[in-house]
């Protein structure tokens, strides 16, 4: 009774993830891939000023006007980007849905840095495209020279994510530049996921957006206001497509949620330079505990660090981590290589530190 | 740029709708498909608590383990289904797109009710499959006797409304039982949309799940708890089937809204009996208006009519309705027909008065 296009979409990765965190009984939990904050109060009360005020029914599909008007304001002002059509959408994950759907036609070749957000890939092939990925290692920049080897006449979309998960590494503006010079010699659109955009610790965050047209940026609150379970993203760029991402949202998520909508309106300048600081702290102390004994990368943005297993292959190394009651991510979830694990620094300093002193215990066989 | 099953999703039925709505300024509006009063009070507070608590990220993508145990206990008692398999969606729609898209392979048939709610026309198509209408004009009565000349060697899947959207019209229990049958001896999967059973205004509401095991029910409470705008709806049947949905949901709709989850788990017990039966009392208030002058059903659920057109086409009379300031929706909308058009009752009763009035003074050309 399946359909066939169900065989294209493979979910071993997250279920292997699932399986391993549903053997442990509190862990000390490095695998979050949402702040370990809860959502700030003010952002709380507008949620709940909408409920009591009857915001509680459908809105437009694309999503209401002060939302969208507010948001392209922000683009405008914040990353230089003028975007001609907006929508919000039900998380970045609703917009990747919708924006695969409508531009992916089948053998479509679609570029994706390696390692990625594991979406990237099983929605291109459930759309009956070909992921092609643009290998980053050791350094985790994605960059002109890189992509521009795997460029054929097949090629259609270009995805970055900066800052990235699951490596926490930023694409700097001279990169940015030059990708989107190879993306108008070759006319691809690029869609840029920015949902990280706020976890910036150098203010070094640019948008590709900023210096070409064809780029279609997704984005949202979860990860800066900490309402992963509010299912609120965007979409900003070109009409065409923000148009027909639209028509097909009417149909199948139908709106974002209402009482979020609003408050996120409502919230869009708060304040979080203290959750980010928090997190810079958090990133240093990580780095300064692992930096001796691991491989990694001291990345500028998200919440991740992506280092080097010290000996075997992912798999063996997380199951060794897993003996000694620490959850991390091996590295093959997000990669085509078997090398590396991701470590996030979601978590209180308490566990940050006892997670240290696990892995350093680790780092030799 | 745009892929090309983007040209298989027609919303020009949508479109025309909006488009006649946003000519009129303040219109008696008979076209809503949503409840009129909010929310429940107690429903609320659920909603608000969850929000103070923090129960504001990503909960498991089948949703909250208190809200399916309840629910899985619920179709058991109220309607006598065993579902193996339960999940959480973001509303009727979700749970329709991921059925269409885990179920319909290209070229598969879909039995499609003739009238019928928009998406399921649009989701098959969009799927690759093929809308296959069972015309239940005049009655709106679904029948076996009706849906078997349809069936072919293509034919996987049949979809139920009962009660329906347009026509407010129930399955009979004698009938389900035939159609079950039917569906038994062709092996079809049985999609039966319970969104309206609430509205039940002659306590006749069965469900086909009783009565045949390859059911996927799909229902929510948009329309019962009116939170159309929270996006909460579910899908039950058979393991094999959820669980692909599920695998499906991680990459596209994550999970439902978790406070609302949380709120409508709180909140199963509510009583609704004065809600259906102000909505009884609008029912008998506009057939009573109009059964002098229109060819009309009276529907024992839902919150519609399909009445037939006194003159012209559905989109003549709905013009010359919209000429009157009252806004309802031409049949063609939902229909392979253009006799017919809905009107909505969920208005107060002076808009449902104001109504009866200008149709009647329509009544003749």
């Amino acid at each position: 009774m399946i359909a066939r296009r169900m065989s294209q979409l493979d979910s071993s990765g997250i279920r292997k993830v699932f399986d391993l965190a549903q053997k442990m009984q509190n862990p000390v939990n490095l695998s979050i891939g949402q702040p370990d904050f809860d959502v700030p109060e003010e952002i709380k009360t507008e949620a709940i000023k909408a409920i009591q005020n009857g915001i509680n029914k459908y809105t437009v599909t694309q999503g209401i006007p002060e939302l969208r008007d507010g948001l392209i304001k922000r683009l405008q002002k914040e990353r230089g980007v003028n975007a001609e059509g907006i929508m919000i959408t039900s998380g970045v994950s609703g917009a990747l849905t919708l924006a695969f759907m409508v531009l992916v036609n089948p053998d479509d070749e679609v570029l994706i840095p390696d390692p990625a957000f594991v979406s990237y890939k099983h929605l291109a092939n459930f759309c009956g495209g070909k992921p092609v990925f643009v290998d980053t290692y050791p350094d985790f920049q994605l960059t002109a020279a890189r992509i521009q080897p795997h460029i054929t006449k097949k090629t259609r979309i270009l995805i970055i994510n900066s800052p990235a998960n699951p490596t926490g590494v930023l694409c700097a503006t001279r990169e940015l530049k030059e990708i989107a010079e190879l993306a108008r010699k070759h006319n691809l659109l690029i869609i840029s996921d920015e949902i990280y955009h706020d976890y910036d610790y150098n203010h070094a965050f640019d948008s590709i957006g900023r210096y070409y047209e064809k780029t279609l940026i997704l984005d949202g609150f979860s990860k800066s206001f900490a309402v992963t379970g509010w299912r609120m993203g965007y979409a900003a760029g070109p009409a065409s497509i923000i148009s027909e991402m639209i028509k097909l949202q009417q149909y199948t998520f139908v709106c974002a949620p209402s009482p979020a909508q609003y408050a996120v309106a409502r919230s869009l300048d708060i304040d979080l330079d203290n959750y980010i600081s928090s997190y810079k702290k958090k990133r240093d102390l990580m780095y300064d505990g692992l930096k001796d004994t691991y491989h990694l990368i001291k990345p500028g943005g998200a919440f991740y660090f992506f280092p080097q297993v010290p000996w075997g292959t992912d798999e063996k190394f997380v199951s060794a981590a897993i003996q000694k009651n620490l959850l991390i991510i091996p590295g093959s979830v997000f990669s085509e290589r078997q090398t590396h694990f991701r470590i996030s620094y979601a978590a209180s300093e308490e566990t940050l530190k006892r997670g240290i002193d696990i892995l350093n215990s680790l780092s030799r066989q």
